[in-house]
């Protein structure tokens, strides 16, 4: 707090770019849990999350992690071979556990020495004894204080905490982040990332003030320069305003979409009152693909956060991060524009 | 922020309690709006905020809103006589554009020179000129930019933007606080009053930090002493957990309520494709009486936030006043448990 004091007195006497230079340290549970700078990780995402972006997100200081939701095993080994040459700072893994070739993957991870591996959707119980066996740093991803609390029992060194507005697959109880963040951080001892709709540094500094110690941010990746998903969905989401997402398919996975043709379909069917094996039908496969990678804006799956209505740009990954720390400091410095005085 | 400094001193050599005794003034736009001492406004809302609450929050420094949408007129105007008599402060009543009476309310609180009144779920054009030409305060509650620019334009003081996770009648685009509050207060010049999913100190601090100059808070208020709320309908919001409550009949009119018979059977019949009319049908007359007035709470509509999760007491409306501002300025004090450091 003093040095923010100090902070503050330089900023209002030289300007805003000073905090740029002076490059103060910051420590707490996340940066020490995974050697990083800053207390920020880039979500793993599908189609998105590739060796470019964690390598870039590791170099600017944060945490890259790279998605293996959507890669082949073999795929995923050479896209970790080619961001440990591209940085020589810590990334991560993450990887989905209801994924069909979970095993493959999990070996691959270990193989390679991987140092961090986020999960998600599925039983923490499985894998995490195994992958701290070997050293292996274990965050699992939750959207309420019941699973965080049996990701904290089955070891696990962090839980990220997911909010209703998050991008892609998402929790049944549509807790949102300003509530589940507390909610969380009360129920477990373990440090708490937490997740969804967080794209700015005030942001960022609201979450760990109702008790995060760090963030995971997807969406404001997506549209990074370094992110694989096809320049066509990039522009798509730059144009996303409020309401242009909603979360849908609740009878069989939860899941965040843009409201393209495709969402409509899922809306119509569901209307009508579909089951859930009619909706998987009509999922089909290779939704995300179409739509992320490939970029079919019509046809395909486009998974993204409600914060995108709060993006107006792409930018490289490395000035991303360097936005959203001085945003937070600044934030830091200066909570609120008002004062308290004496009557 | 000097003052802050000050008062972060004060906390470290005597302890907590110490904030109590000093009582240094707060002012910011909102406490200049109203002419109240904390920026805490607690929601008009139906079969609760009725004479007894109201005063007490006004009493307790904060503003309190005699919610008009479950009064027959000449019930309002009991109320707000009642409230008079009980408080010197000022206070206001909140007006659904929506209700058959509304221009016998209006005329009420023309006649009873109401200082200040919310208006919500209708077209902020209709009145706000109306009531501001007779000196009285207008604020319209909102869910996103959109309509938060139509209030301005239609020269409302101030707008109340309430996300996804607030209790009761919500909009149809979903987003939630995190988001909505920048957004909105990135479209409108006047002040932004931040509701849904704040029960907390640190909460409200979370949400003026995101550009919010105020909150509104309705579930934390739903459970004190002096809500007009059935103590059986009280008593089931205090047990509610995450994930108890679900946004629902989203082709009638977006409702949160908390997931009890009732629920159910409206679930039941969206998930057999009913269509508005068949849920006008089902949910008939008197519902929300009958749930939150009446302590029904198999056959009642039970209104609640998402927030009701974090809370785990009844209190006196004016000690949920001094919990909020002393934790309040407990964070704005330290809002992040570590610091920066010279490397």
């Amino acid at each position: 707090m003093y040095i923010n004091i100090v902070f503050y007195t330089l900023l209002k006497k030289t300007n805003y770019p000073v905090l740029t230079f002076i490059r103060m340290e910051f420590s707490n549970s996340i940066t020490g849990l995974f050697g990083i700078r800053y207390p920020i990780i880039q979500a793993g995402m599908v189609w998105t999350s590739g060796w470019r972006l964690a390598s870039a997100v590791s170099n600017a200081g944060g945490l890259g992690l790279i998605g293996s939701g959507s890669m082949y095993p073999e795929v995923l080994r050479e896209h970790i071979r080619k961001c440990r040459a591209a940085t020589s700072f810590p990334f991560g893994v993450n990887i989905p556990l209801m994924y069909p070739d979970i095993e493959k993957h999990m070996d691959i991870v270990m193989e390679e020495k991987i140092p961090i591996v986020f999960t998600s959707a599925g039983n923490p119980q499985t894998w995490t004894g195994i992958l701290k066996e070997k050293g292996i740093k274990v965050v699992h991803v939750v959207s309420s204080s019941r699973f965080a609390r049996k990701a904290a029992d089955a070891g696990c060194d962090a839980v990220v905490a997911e909010g209703f507005e998050a991008g892609g697959h998402n929790g049944r109880e549509e807790t949102t982040t300003l509530v589940l963040i507390p909610a969380v951080a009360d129920a477990v001892r373990i440090p708490v990332i937490a997740a969804g709709g967080i794209a700015t540094g005030r942001q960022m500094f609201a979450a760990m003030v109702l008790g995060a110690s760090g963030v995971q941010i997807g969406t404001r990746f997506v549209l990074s320069e370094e992110a694989g998903s096809h320049p066509d969905f990039k522009n798509y989401v730059l144009k996303a305003g409020e309401g242009d997402t909603m979360l849908t398919m609740k009878s069989l996975m939860p899941v965040r979409l843009l409201k393209n043709q495709f969402f409509k379909q899922v809306a119509a069917a569901e209307q009508a009152g579909a089951s859930a094996e009619n909706l998987k039908t009509l999922l089909g496969k290779g939704r995300a693909k179409k739509g992320m990678f490939e970029g079919n804006l019509d046809e395909g799956e486009l998974e993204i956060g409600q914060v995108s209505a709060l993006i107006r740009d792409i930018l490289p990954a490395g000035g991303i991060i360097e936005n959203l720390w001085s945003e937070f400091l600044k934030t830091w410095a200066e909570p609120l524009p008002c004062k308290l005085q004496k009557p």
